[in-house]
């Protein structure tokens, strides 16, 4: 196991990743159960080395949840209110959980480090659930992904920071057309819709959907969904940037 | 004169300020000229307070070198690659420019802190230049209202912040609709398209450009601007949430 030593990283900044994926029609989140702390969840996250870029750690930390290489991930909101943490409740839950996790390596010094007043940058990351293997982190108990409209209640302002999210990936899938990362490669016009419906947590008319999509010149047609019963099989598509 | 001291500040964050104002047809931001380096111009900046939120910070930095304290601000990226400082060729250059503004200010440990690496949150602000009587900070030779397509080669990475600002600008302004803030009050649909035309860098179709507005349905039309010549005289708008 790697010691963790504050000195390799940046203080008073972390990083926190909403990682999402679709499943079963709903958009969901990967969060956390933590260690310390009864029923305490929030987001992936992690802390900046010395000597890496922003993008590079947010990239490690989503290896080490996802055990993912290749992630579409964008930065999109800094969370840094003075008081974003509660730290008189927040640093008892801490300094006694981490204690009982290993009093080692988590003295007083570097509780005081961890429990200090940190900024932290929001990545959001799309992910195919399928090729997804959450891997529970040093401070965690487990990972599971839930519903984005059906989160409980998560610690310091991590539901705000995966609502910032939402919003973000909403102004973004249009003009990005980052979609597909949240698919398999091949989709039914019906399967895109049904995805843009749980990113907007609204219906579109499907008439409407398809003309808008089609119009934007970004999808190739392929070959029908079934061998049998051609006349009512859906064609298939994917994304021409693939 | 406050003696700057680093221990009141967040280390490795900073914050760099893209304001935005609109003057004679062009979008102009607002650079200082340093003191420290020869002809070396950059972003007005600053650091954040250990007990002050972000926005905060940018608020007062603002005010600093505006002397504007209502400003319609937005943070819109992180710059945290690990090599955006070219720390060897920067730290010469501040080490010798800081000694020589107050070498009792600026102790070796004082430079050894403002020359490490350093994340920064880049916001935008727009201000009505008139209003505006930019005062320049602690390292500032002066401050220059500059044509965003006309700007020199400035220090670090502060062209590139630049651009991505007016990216972020170009995103946020119909949705958003900010773009009073660099207008009077009042204005005429061809002021309206003008700016507009100098944020895109492109012209607009007069008619399309007035039917886009006007569907927003955000302007208040108010009366005509001349008295003299009246069918000739332009209507005068402000925009309804002013």
């Amino acid at each position: 196991m790697n010691i963790f030593k504050t000195a390799d990283y940046i203080p008073h900044l972390s990083i926190d990743c909403v990682i999402f994926g679709y499943d079963e029609g709903q958009l969901k989140v990967l969060i956390s159960k933590l260690k310390y702390g009864e029923n305490l969840w929030g987001l992936p996250g992690g802390y900046i080395r010395l000597d890496e870029g922003i993008d590079q750690a947010a990239k490690r930390i989503l290896k080490e949840h996802t055990n993912l290489r290749k992630i579409y991930l964008e930065q999109f909101r800094v969370f840094g209110g003075k008081d974003r943490i509660s730290k008189s409740k927040y640093k008892s839950i801490i300094q006694k959980g981490l204690k009982s996790i290993n009093s080692k390596v988590f003295n007083q010094s570097t509780i005081d480090w961890i429990t200090n007043r940190f900024i932290c940058i929001g990545y959001y990351a799309l992910v195919d659930i399928k090729k997804t293997n959450p891997q529970p982190g040093f401070f965690e108990e487990l990972l599971d992904w839930k519903n984005v409209n059906d989160l409980p209640s998560l610690t310091h302002d991590h539901n705000q920071i995966i609502q910032e999210g939402i919003s973000a990936l909403q102004r973004d899938i249009d003009s990005k057309l980052i979609g597909f990362n949240l698919l398999g490669d091949e989709f039914t016009m019906k399967e895109l819709q049904l995805l843009y419906e749980a990113i907007y947590n609204k219906n579109f008319p499907m008439n409407n959907f398809q003309k808008k999509i089609l119009s934007l010149n970004v999808l190739e047609r392929l070959e029908k969904k079934y061998t049998g019963g051609q006349h009512k099989a859906p064609f298939l598509y994917r994304f021409k940037n693939c």
